[in-house]
C-alpha cells in the first residue's frame, strides 16, 4: 500500500492500495467520530462495492444510510445534487456527519459538492473505484455537477479528509473505462518525465499500478499545492482539456474525457508544433503511448466545429486563453494566446 | 455616507448612505472590471428598483443581464438556484463575471449562493434593500438556499466583493419588514451596549439610520472576524435563534425572522434566569425594546412543540447545543447545555 500526504491547509492522506474498502471503517474511525455517515454511490458500483463498505462501516460502529442514483453522466446535474441533499436532511446528517462518496468521477464530484455545500460544509471521504478518479478526483478539491448549457459549471472547492484507493476496484473495469484513466495517466507523464510516461508504456498500469497511482496524485498535488484556487501553476493540469472538451462537446459526451483527453494532447502538440509555437512534435510519442490502452487518437471532427465548442470553455475569461504545450516529453509549458491563434493551433493539428 | 472595511482576507467595503443604488456603477467600476453583470432580484425589487440599478451599470458602461424570481422566501430553493446558474450560464457568464444581488436577505442569500457556486465561485455584490438585509446579510459570507426540511440548510461561505446599503430603500418597506430589521438592530444592542441599545429604542431608527447601521454591522464584523467559519466567537450572533429558529418553524413561516428572533430573546432570557443559569432577568428590556417596533413577544406556542423544533436546528451537533444567555443588555455569555436543559429554559420561559 501507498500513502500521499497532501497538505492543503490541515491536509489529508490518500491511501493507495488493496483491500481498502474493507478497512474503510477503521480507516475512518482513525480520522474522526462523525455523528453519521452518509454513503453516496450510483446503481453500478452500489452492485459491487456498497455491501463490503457498509459492512465495514457498521464494523467499526457507524450506522450508515446509503443514497444510490442512476449510474452515468446523465445523473450528474443539480437535480440528483438536490435529492442527495433532501436525503441528507431526512437521514439527520448534521454538521459533524460525514459523506462517503463511493464511485468514480461524477460520484466523486456531485457527492463531494454535496458534502461543499450541506449546512455550508460537511466533511466527505473519497472513495475512487476508476483509475480516473483515483489519479485525478482525488487530489485538488474540485466539485462540481453539469449545467444544461455545460459540464461542471457548478460546483465549489472542498477538500476531502480522506482518500481510499482500492486497486481492486480497478479490476472489474472495462478496458475502456480503463483507458480512460490510462489517458490521464499519460498526461502526467507528458507533464513530468520520460521515466514516467515510459513506464506507462511499458506496463501498461499492470502489476505497478499503486506505484504509478502514487506518482500521478503527488504529480498533482504538487501543482495544486502551488495552486490551491486554480488561477496560475495548476493550469499545467489541463494539458490536452482545452480541445478535450470541445471534442466531448462535440461528441455530445459520447466521447469520453479519457479519450477526448488523448486526441486533445495529440492536436495541440501537432498543432502548436506547425504553428510554430513549438520546436519539437511529439504528437506521435503521445499517440503511441495511448494506442498502447486501445486509445484511437484521429480526431474525428473538423477545425470549425473543435473552435467553435473550445470557446465555450469556462476557463476562458474574455478573449485570450491559456494553453498548456508540450514542449518534449516531461516539460510544458503555459502560454497565453489569443482565440484566434487557437483557431489555427485547432486547424494545423487537425489536418493530419 | 458611512464606510465599513470588513477585513476577511482580501477584505471588502460596505458603504451605508442615500442614493447608492444610482451610484453602483461607477462603484462597481472603481474595484472591478467584470466581463459580464448578472443582476438577480426578486418580483418586489425588480418593480422598485431595478431601473435605476441597470442605468447606472449602463452609464458605467456594462452591459447588464437581469434575472427576476417571485418575491418570497418559497423562491429560496434548490430549483430557483438552478434556475439562476442556467441563466447565468445562457447569458455567457464567465470566471471574470460579476453578479449583483439587489434585494433583502432571500436575494442576496441565493444569489450569494449562485455566486458561490457557478464555475466554482465568481464575485458578487450585495445591494441590500431592507434593513434585515442591511445589517444582517451584508457580514459574515453566508450565502443558503433551504431544503424541505429546514431553512438555509445547503449554501456557502462567500464573501461579497462590495456591500451598498442604500438608506433609501428603507423608506418603502413595510412596518412589519422593518420591525424585522429592528429585531437584529435590538440583538446587537443586548449583545453589545446599553448606550446602543438604548439609542435605538429612543430613536427607533429614524434619523440616525446610517449610524445605527454602520454600529450593527461593526459588531457583527469584529465576531466574523474572529471566527469566519462560525465556530467559536460568532455563536454570540446567535443571541434569541435558537428558540427563534424553532418559533419560525412551529409558525410554517408565518411569523417573520425578526419577530421569532425578539420572542426567542425574550423567552432565552427569561428561561435561563429562571432556570438559575443567568443572575438578572433582562427579558422585559428587551420586551420593551421590541414592543417601539410593533413586535410582540408573547409566544404563541407551548414549550412541548418549540423543543421538538429546536431539536432539529442545523447548529446542533450532537445531545448538546450552545447557548448566548444574556447576563445583562450589553454583555452575554456563551454556554453549552444538554438538550435536556435547554427543554427546561423553553419551559421556564414560555410559562410567563
Amino acid at each position: 500500500m501507498r500513502n500521499v500526504h497532501v497538505p492543503i491547509r490541515e491536509g489529508y492522506e490518500i491511501f493507495i492500495g488493496s483491500g481498502l474498502i474493507r478497512e474503510a471503517g477503521a480507516r475512518i474511525a482513525q480520522i474522526s467520530s462523525p455523528s453519521r455517515i452518509a454513503v453516496i454511490t450510483d446503481s453500478t458500483v452500489d452492485a459491487l462495492y456498497a455491501d463490503a463498505l457498509l459492512s465495514s462501516l457498521e464494523q467499526a460502529g457507524f450506522a450508515p444510510c446509503k443514497y444510490v442514483f442512476p449510474a452515468g453522466e446523465a445523473s450528474k446535474n443539480v437535480s440528483t445534487y438536490a435529492k442527495i441533499l433532501e436525503f441528507l436532511a431526512e437521514h439527520g446528517m448534521d454538521r459533524k456527519s460525514l459523506i462517503v462518496a463511493l464511485g468514480g468521477g461524477v460520484t466523486g464530484d456531485m457527492a463531494g459538492f454535496a458534502a461543499a455545500t450541506y449546512m455550508r460544509g460537511i466533511p466527505y471521504v473519497q472513495i475512487p473505484t476508476t483509475l480516473l478518479a483515483a489519479i485525478d478526483s482525488s487530489v485538488g478539491g474540485k466539485t462540481a455537477v453539469d449545467l444544461s448549457a455545460g459540464k461542471n459549471l457548478a460546483g465549489a472547492f472542498h477538500q476531502p479528509s480522506l482518500v481510499l484507493c482500492d486497486t481492486d476496484a480497478l479490476e472489474t473495469l472495462s478496458p475502456e473505462i480503463f483507458a480512460d484513466g490510462a489517458a490521464e495517466a499519460i498526461k502526467y507523464g507528458v507533464l513530468d518525465s520520460t521515466a514516467l510516461f515510459e513506464q506507462i508504456c511499458r506496463n501498461k498500469i499492470g502489476a505497478d499500478r499503486e506505484e504509478i497511482i502514487e506518482k500521478c496524485v503527488c504529480i498533482k498535488r504538487d501543482y495544486v499545492a502551488q495552486d490551491e484556487r486554480d488561477t496560475g501553476a495548476r493550469q499545467f493540469l489541463n494539458l490536452g482539456h482545452t480541445i478535450g472538451h470541445a471534442i466531448e462537446a462535440c461528441s455530445n459526451f459520447t466521447i469520453s474525457h479519457g479519450h477526448a483527453v488523448a486526441i486533445g494532447m495529440v492536436l495541440m502538440a501537432r498543432g502548436a508544433h506547425r504553428a510554430g509555437l513549438l520546436e519539437a512534435d511529439c504528437s506521435q510519442e503521445i499517440a503511441r503511448a495511448a494506442a498502447a490502452f486501445g486509445l484511437e487518437t484521429h480526431c474525428p471532427y473538423d477545425a470549425g466545429a473543435l473552435y467553435a465548442a473550445s470557446g465555450k470553455d469556462k476557463k476562458r475569461g474574455g478573449a485570450s486563453i491559456t494553453l498548456v504545450l508540450p514542449e518534449q516529453i516531461g516539460k510544458c509549458r503555459l502560454e497565453k494566446v489569443s482565440m484566434q491563434t487557437l483557431g489555427e493551433i485547432i486547424r494545423l493539428g487537425v489536418e493530419a
